[in-house]
């Protein structure tokens, strides 16, 4: 079993990737048992794929454990899901010791690690994530996330779980797209921070079939851990993990959540900052070809019928503005991401052309 | 003006008290005033007594500000009223970058801290209180929190503010029913930590007239300061603090939020918990009745009509269950709080017959 650690004093938590781990966390989790209530967050459909095996499993060797189910998708990040899960929570007969089991992708890991922050003054939690997106990304750093109708995750916090549990098995469960949609997230570690990451990448991408998987989510999960250890409260460096998230977020929101996946939409974001970078002349114009080439080999939804006037209104009230600047990530090379306060919103608008 | 700071590594914070405080305000925040939108959190009412000349003042000194206003009671801390906080924030313009003035009692120090925690994951705020419960206790130590149908503070989370402002004049617009609620909280700091002050609370409250309200909240915020920065997670001593909150939260819940005010409730929890710790042999019977005839010096409702069965099932419903087993806060003596878990629901309900 590999491990990583998050560094963050005495928040600091590992990261434990190896295929069929999953059926090791009743032995993982044992000397955390102390008798206490656990709960397992999830969707029904991943209850019945593994959840349920795991919970009989966690059962034999003497945990106390339930589960609360979310809706699929987007929805689940209402108040109204928290409330209610809030409310079972209290039903199971949960207590200030009760543990969560976050067994789920972004959206169960976002709205799981919110309770666990919120229920009463915070508790404990694990993040098991489900898919390739939240291994290598949600499920590290202790983001947690609530949709308003205003926007996405405008309602949320950072709170660390104890720990992150990946088995990079459990991808041959998802389709070939939910796979694709997380390859927008490891293609954005090599851009960001890893120029060598980022060749091989785009190299693998060439034949899919083989794509290394357990290989690329190792050193994603790497890079993760290593920028939220130097920057917990995205001040600095953390930022650049938002490279294609402000157009992605922006994108998402025009279409309709569950429209477009989000690391599609991130995929689609990166393409967009790749092409002000180079209009900014922070990368070239070979540099941003070979990212937008590396992104088109994942097969990407359409984006024909974007509304630019609505999209650039939603970035106007992205979480990365802040005193009314927008801090943009742009590319100074592949593998080196930078916050820029100069992007226009009118160069953002024209960037939007390239995904007509 | 005198300073209490509370000690919690890169969360530390001043506590700042002294009379007409409230108007240098501009003055104490204008280093931090670089241009983000400030909103002052309150009630109408608040806004009219003080909130408006203090938005006026802050303005005079080009802070960007504007505010919210909450409804009067308890109905206030539900998740309803939060999320249209967060929806009003948005609307003003608020991001990451925005710092929020709490200026309230607990309830509004409550809801704009819940508000500060999980606004965009989390942004600045100040603790200006105007009542005395609120002054000497809520308003310190960053603990958040919403209701919900199934109880009290479900929701919440400790998340400390920049700095708390202390103004002891405002206890001059209050009724004397509110200030003699906030005097039981006070008392209780006495009764865990401090047999000195305990002894002078007692003598101060024979004359209520001349009470040294300053003397007394500044010496009940170094406590307050003290046992928070010892123990900021109430994983030990910041337990104590919840002497008499068992049964206060119970009969608040039994009797209905707002037809007893917090800090009254928590009297009378204080004097079933001081002969809980007498039939214990904890403490004798002389002490035991010291701390009562001192909590009868203030005027306390009736408490005829309290339910002993529904007071129960809301004690097993406390937030400091863990595990099933109730921490419940005892006195070893006067002036030394304990935390014991064999306190039996029998003996709680036995306890409550000296409240009829």
């Amino acid at each position: 079993m590999k491990t990583i650690k998050v560094h963050l004093g005495d928040r600091s938590y590992p990261i434990y990737t190896e295929k069929n781990l999953l059926m090791k966390i009743p032995s993982i989790l044992s000397k955390k048992n102390i008798g206490q209530k656990w709960v397992i967050i999830s969707q029904y459909r991943l209850m019945e794929l593994f959840g349920f095996e795991l919970m009989s499993l966690l059962k034999e060797n003497e945990f106390n454990i339930d589960f609360i189910t979310l809706p699929m998708g987007e929805t689940a990040k209402s108040l109204n899901e928290y409330s209610r899960v809030i409310s079972q929570m209290i039903e199971l007969g949960c207590d200030r010791s009760s543990i969560i089991l976050a067994l789920g992708g972004g959206v169960v890991g976002d709205v799981s690690g919110f309770v666990a922050t919120s229920f009463m003054r915070g508790i404990k939690y694990y993040q098991v994530p489900t898919t390739l997106l939240a291994m290598v990304d949600s499920s590290i750093g202790g983001k947690t996330g609530i949709n308003t109708s205003e926007g996405k995750n405008l309602i949320g916090s950072i709170y660390q779980p104890q720990g992150v549990l990946v088995d990079p098995a459990i991808l041959n469960f998802l389709s070939r797209e939910e796979v694709n949609a997380g390859l927008g997230e490891v293609i954005k570690y090599g851009a960001i921070r890893d120029s060598k990451f980022f060749n091989d990448i785009s190299e693998w991408l060439d034949d899919i079939e083989s794509f290394p998987f357990e290989k690329a989510i190792y050193r994603a999960c790497e890079i993760k851990a290593e920028i939220v250890s130097l920057d917990e409260q995205e001040c600095g460096m953390r930022r650049l993990l938002n490279f294609g998230h402000t157009i992605g977020h922006a994108l998402e929101a025009n279409l309709g959540y569950g429209k477009i996946r989000h690391g599609e939409a991130v995929s689609l974001g990166m393409k967009c900052a790749g092409w002000i970078s180079e209009q900014l002349n922070f990368i070239s114009k070979t540099e941003n070809q070979f990212l937008a080439q590396t992104i088109d080999k994942l097969t990407l939804p359409s984006t024909s019928k974007i509304d630019f006037d609505s999209i650039l209104s939603y970035v106007r009230k992205d979480k990365k503005v802040r005193n009314g600047v927008l801090h943009f990530i742009v590319l100074d090379a592949l593998g080196k991401g930078n916050v820029c306060d100069k992007v226009s919103y009118d160069l953002i608008k024209q960037s939007l052309k390239i995904l007509l």
